[in-house]
């Protein structure tokens, strides 16, 4: 299914724009887990199984999986697989940040679309949309590309002013027109900067955003809503990780995350009505 | 060791500057080594074992790897622990092209300094200095940041005038005259694009260039080394990955291999005199 009516499907169903980043740092998993054979996925599987009901999308974040080496990689794999048995209908993002060449870019798309099975992934503009072809041509997949990221430098490039616009402007221009010819794009747009993320919502219609940065990094959910929804209420997964995951240290962390969980999400929809 | 003292110690050692790049995909290996246990590994010592006379730097891109997972990886750690075993005077860099926000560049950094133990990363500069400050702050390593890639789009983006000035200009810029504060830096010029790497060299005085592009890529070694040597007849790393490892797909690879490379070493030297 093109992964877009996938994610609109699921936002509907469970009406949530709620999406949980499992980044899920071995050093910051409560102690009593540590000792498992495999900590991340028994980690990933609690927080799963508490929070399934209420989320569009689960996003693991790449680097907390390969810090680990083989072994990580092992238990990223074990996440997806689960959530592909257990709640197919839920989105799944690589938050990878990945790039490269063309035919190198086919060994991560191998990893990441084929060996993962992820629905969708995040990726870097800085080589163009030649380079990104083997990720761009897939249709049964997504990809979402940084347009203004959530961390506090992110002006150092991202607000130079190319052709009397910023860069990540420009940058929001050219997927929506030009490298979004399959319509399975998306972009990221960090909750850090509402007012970027209200002009880049007018310039590109109802292309979903990937929204960090509410939470720990300091976003607003109030002004991130009003200023990224589009014409259907919809538009944007708001992606919360370590606030939700490692709210509770303690043996309760599963059914903590879930009342955040729900917290953040009925927040969301305080907004779209 | 300040790592681009002993990428220089290398160059003058071997009197070279040639990288191989190990981008061993595992269907392009020999079918003679598919049946090995380690495949991807197996594969690797014999070019290294061949080649390390003349190579001042080995470059496993990292996509190669993660394309089969958990047993990829393992056997990407593999192959560190042999060149750091059996050659560690040669420079070692992960061709993993990352950047994420400030936090989870730690996960990255874990896995490419702390886990494989590598010399050097390249990254994307999208998201600023300040989110790579993870990787930027350690002393002992080398963060070689993309400026002007080797592939033909490469200009969609890097070509774009900011400040009256293409934005890979900008981007050598910045890194030379501030984010190279702890001189640990180098840049990513593909060969492809002669007459920019001689505007970026006249810009960042003896900066090293990690260069793609030669081989299979088209970029010619007598343009590249004219445009781009620095004061001291060094500050290129030239890489070459497929044209060298793939040279024969019979049981001779490896011979191949050097015979390539040494032709390679060779071709580069002769402008260098």
């Amino acid at each position: 299914m093109n992964i877009i009516r996938k994610l609109n499907k699921r936002i509907d169903e469970v009406n949530s724009l709620l999406c949980i980043g499992l980044d899920s740092e071995i050093k910051k998993i409560p102690t009593h887990l540590q000792k498992e054979r495999y900590p991340q996925f028994t980690f990933n599987k609690a927080i799963i199984d508490a929070t399934a009901d209420i989320v569009c999308v689960y996003k693991p974040n790449s680097a907390f999986y390969e810090a680990r080496g083989a072994a990580g990689l092992k238990e990223l794999k074990m996440t997806y697989e689960y959530i592909q048995e257990k709640h197919p209908d839920i989105v799944t993002i690589l938050d990878a940040k990945r790039a490269d060449i063309g035919s190198t870019n086919e060994g991560y798309t191998n990893y990441i679309f084929d060996y993962l099975k992820s629905d969708a992934v995040t990726l870097h503009p800085y080589l163009g949309s030649e380079a990104l072809a083997p990720f761009l041509k897939r249709e049964d997949k997504a990809c979402i590309i940084l347009c203004r990221t959530s961390n506090p430098g992110a002006g150092e490039l991202q607000d130079l002013q190319v052709e009397s616009e910023p860069l990540y402007i420009h940058v929001a221009r050219i997927v929506s027109k030009i490298w979004n010819k399959n319509k399975y794009c998306m972009l990221v747009v960090g909750a850090t900067y509402p007012e970027e993320m209200k002009k880049i919502r007018s310039l590109v219609g109802d292309m979903p955003f990937l929204v960090p940065g509410i939470g720990k990094q300091g976003g607003d959910i109030e002004k991130t809503v009003k200023a990224g929804l589009d014409s259907e209420k919809r538009g944007l997964i708001i992606n919360s990780s370590r606030g939700i995951i490692f709210k509770s240290s303690g043996k309760d962390f599963a059914e903590k995350a879930w009342d955040e969980a729900k917290k953040i999400k009925d927040e969301i929809n305080k907004m779209r009505l």
